[in-house]
């Protein structure tokens, strides 16, 4: 075994007192991989802490032209590795290289680090607000600290903590990152920060702009997060270990960004299962099958009224999940998340109708899974209903009525997203006000005819919601530039002398193009006198 | 004592089952005043919550032009009542009536409702992103559930419960408000809640838009902030208060926006003092003995660099500082918190040069205070010394040089402002880097030549800053339409079909003037097809 280097404070360093080591298995195999890594001590937290308030130091005099030269360079440097990256990513989660990984997800990937780059050059994420007369300016700079990114095992790159979206919207509103890697993927993670780390330097950045761990115990990963020199965190992944975490940045008065928990409810109303059963199926199937159903959109929750579609629904949909082999899970805790969720929700009152058990083959996998319940069972049990099974599950909720559709989208807790099929004619269009009035305050994101996995990197995207998918309701994580906006302070300037003024704020626009919202109206020109 | 009723779903109550009453003293006669307030039990609370939470639903379904009237309406009634506000609030707080609080605090106030109401007519604030060739789109809308709002006990008028700046940014973004009077103006917050109600009843928004308690046990309170039902919670006042109820808040994942405390450094850069001296000390002076010295941005805490102005400068604010009567405080608590303070700080190393114990006379007071500390003891004991006093009470810490006053920037908690006076030749400014650079990240607003105080309320400000100074450094108090934003979550419209679509994402601007983002372009036009 070999054990892996941390990248702390611009150098790659084999740790001398680490507190443990963990290497990985394969999970398509259930055999070990070679690779092994540290367990980082809290004294290794502490200088990569250091050293990362240096570099934000730093990091605000740079311009950011150089920042977008470094997520050029480094988008460039992970496509010359894709190869690698592709290869080791599917040794170590076992998704499949093609489409998913190579095609699909490092794309994405290099285009959010692009779109991120592209942003910090345009400024106006920076959302500056100028008040000639008074001689008052605002605009969001950085936290003045390293951001803490925390990625998910499903994502191991558009998601990863040293390259995913919460790294290229820190980085691009001009802080560092100390990337926790995801220990599901920590390979893959290191080669994107050794790609991250040539960046650097080639772009000229201070060096601990990008710093990687692997792994922490419990009380040094509270205390991260929670540190006096730490900017803000975002966190990906599940709700136990997220809700801790906040708490502890929280008591701290620490920022902290999660994305925890989700199961994205679906209401398919009478008159779309009328007129298109079978795609909606199919489609439902889709959607949940996606990675292997560990997709943080993946349609956990299907409501449906009681009608003489409705069982033809769910009996195509068995058919479906029946018919199809399960994808392989990220790692042995996959397959044990799984059945523990399905015993709270058998328990709960909700009955398998397909699946329900681990499928045999040589590697971690469950079979696809479809639950069934009353709309009245359960509203006796909404919350343990609830619970997340992260893989290829669904649970079916059969409503009497529109009127206990309506009350089961009461009862939701938040969530990142939040569907509704309806037929095409306007057939269900108030039945769909009686629904979507409730629902849109449960959700990030409404969608209409359309599954909630793949989101797309836009503007306009909301990758957030309502607690507890999310910790503020306020803040997406996909979406650039909004996602930035996680990782920047207000900053506001009252009287201060011209030539004092962060270039944003100079009377002539500094890239001829920033957008800038000057005495109430926005605007691209330079600010006349 | 005539007990007052609370005002719940819609109607004035006696309550039959409070847990206690409570009533007021004037603070400059010390005599009690004859009213009595009741302390709400948790069943009243939980009245208010549901029927808060019932008027949050209908308000989504209500044009922001009714919201506007209302705001608008409800400014008349205040000025209606203006005699009637200023001399309870006098008998309340001992603020003067003039100009403070007739002229100053009350224009100020109906200035920020008609300000709300405008941007409520105007939509601008829910910053529209529209993406057509996607048909994604997103904007921010109402939280879904009332936010309460504690104000504090300074700002009677303009940051009060039922009529000030978060009363307004909530209503404005189309969330009811659960008003909790600070229970040091309780007869000043019944007032305005009457006037509000009327206003509520005249425009024709839900009863329970607007909703009045006085006062809980401080568990009631943790479990308002905290409900299921509740929106978000912006908070007011003392830190210790504020970090109760933010834990409270962050364990249930609500939102809650705090002001808690800030002691306002203000860096007097060598050439300043060269040049206008005796100006400074004035300006200084008057500052931070505006409202008695309880003001939020009150600047407590001057750093001066040794020199020959230096010994000159304090000597002339001591005179100054004894030569004036102290202002009346605005409860008993106010000269004993004083008192305490000025402990923790001569504890802490900090000599007392005028001031330091109660004034004499009728009502609470306390001497207008000047302490001083060297630059080296101040870092000895940088967290003692950042004590706030609430009055008029200003530390002078006298640093041996210029690396000494950027090593005290560096020692800063967060805070909301953060002033530097510098010669108007240029002779600073290079030291002025040295400390600014450092002192951005600890404060929301940067000042140049500027006290703290006067807090415009125009788009450009951000009366907020890092913890503790506030609990999150993104977001402001003040500042009409960003304040809105922390009453508001981000919704997204994926696919959904255009008529289901809210008016502020038509392809027709609802208003032919609101601002929307639209394919990457701010524009005030239809979406063009």
């Amino acid at each position: 075994m070999s054990l892996q280097p941390v990248l702390i404070a611009g150098e790659w360093r084999k740790p001398k007192d680490s507190t443990g080591t963990f290497s990985m298995i394969n999970p398509a195999t259930k055999s070990a991989l070679p690779e092994s890594y540290p367990v980082s001590t809290k004294d290794e937290i502490l200088q990569a802490l250091t050293a990362g308030k240096k570099a934000a130091d730093e990091l605000r005099t740079i311009p950011p032209e150089k920042i977008e030269n470094f997520l050029e360079v480094f988008a460039d440097n992970i496509e010359k590795r894709t190869d690698e990256l592709v290869n080791l990513t599917n040794l170590e989660t076992a998704l499949p290289k093609e489409p998913r990984l190579k095609s699909v997800e490092l794309p994405r990937t290099t285009n959010q680090l692009r779109q991120a780059g592209a942003a910090a050059r345009d400024r106006s994420w920076c959302i500056a607000v100028m008040d000639t007369k008074n001689n008052i300016h605002s605009m969001f700079g950085p936290l003045g600290g390293p951001v803490v990114v925390m990625g998910p095992n499903n994502f191991p790159f558009a998601f990863n903590s040293a390259a995913g979206g919460d790294f290229a919207a820190a980085i691009a509103a001009g802080n560092p990152v100390i990337a926790k890697a995801n220990t599901s993927h920590a390979g893959a993670t290191k080669i994107f920060a050794e790609a991250a780390f040539e960046a650097v330097k080639e772009s000229g950045l201070p060096l601990a702009t990008v710093q990687l761990i692997y792994r922490t115990k419990p009380d040094v990963g509270y205390m991260l997060v929670s540190h006096p020199l730490v900017g803000a965190t975002g966190f990906t992944g599940g709700r136990q270990s997220g809700l801790r975490l906040k708490e502890a940045a929280d008591k701290a008065g620490k920022p902290i960004y999660l994305e925890m928990s989700s199961v994205n409810p679906v209401f398919i109303l009478p008159g779309a299962l009328k007129e298109r059963l079978q795609d909606i199926a199919m489609e439902l199937y889709s959607s949940c099958s996606l990675g292997a159903g560990q997709f943080c959109t993946n349609p956990g929750l299907v409501i449906l009224k009681k009608d003489e579609n409705s069982e033809t629904f769910i009996n195509s949909l068995v058919k479906i999940f029946k018919e199809n082999e399960p994808g392989t899970l990220l790692s042995a805790a996959g397959p044990k998340n799984i059945a523990d969720a399905i015993q709270v929700l058998t328990k709960a009152g909700a009955e398998i109708v397909a699946g329900g058990k681990d499928a045999e083959g040589p590697g971690y996998a469950f079979l696809n899974t479809l639950l069934k319940v009353s709309g009245e069972n359960f509203l006796k049990n909404p919350y343990e209903l609830q619970t997340e099974a992260f893989g290829t599950v669904s649970l079916i909720v059969v409503a009497d009525n529109i009127n206990q559709m309506a009350e089961i989208a009461s009862a939701l807790e938040g969530n990142l997203t939040g569907g509704l099929y309806t037929n095409s004619k306007g057939e269900d269009d108030e039945d769909y006000n009686k629904v979507e009035s409730i629902l849109r305050l449960k959700v990030g994101r409404i969608l209409n005819d359309k599954m909630p996995t793949g989101v797309a990197v836009v503007p306009s995207m909301n990758h957030g919601g309502p607690y507890p998918a999310t910790g503020h309701p306020g803040f997406t994580a996909v979406g650039i530039p909004r996602s930035m906006l996680r990782f920047a302070a207000l900053h506001c300037y009252d009287n201060v002398r011209p030539h004092r003024l962060p270039v944003e704020l100079h009377d002539k626009n500094p890239t001829g193009k920033m957008w800038r919202y000057i005495d109430g109206q926005w605007s691209q020109n330079d600010v006349k006198r």
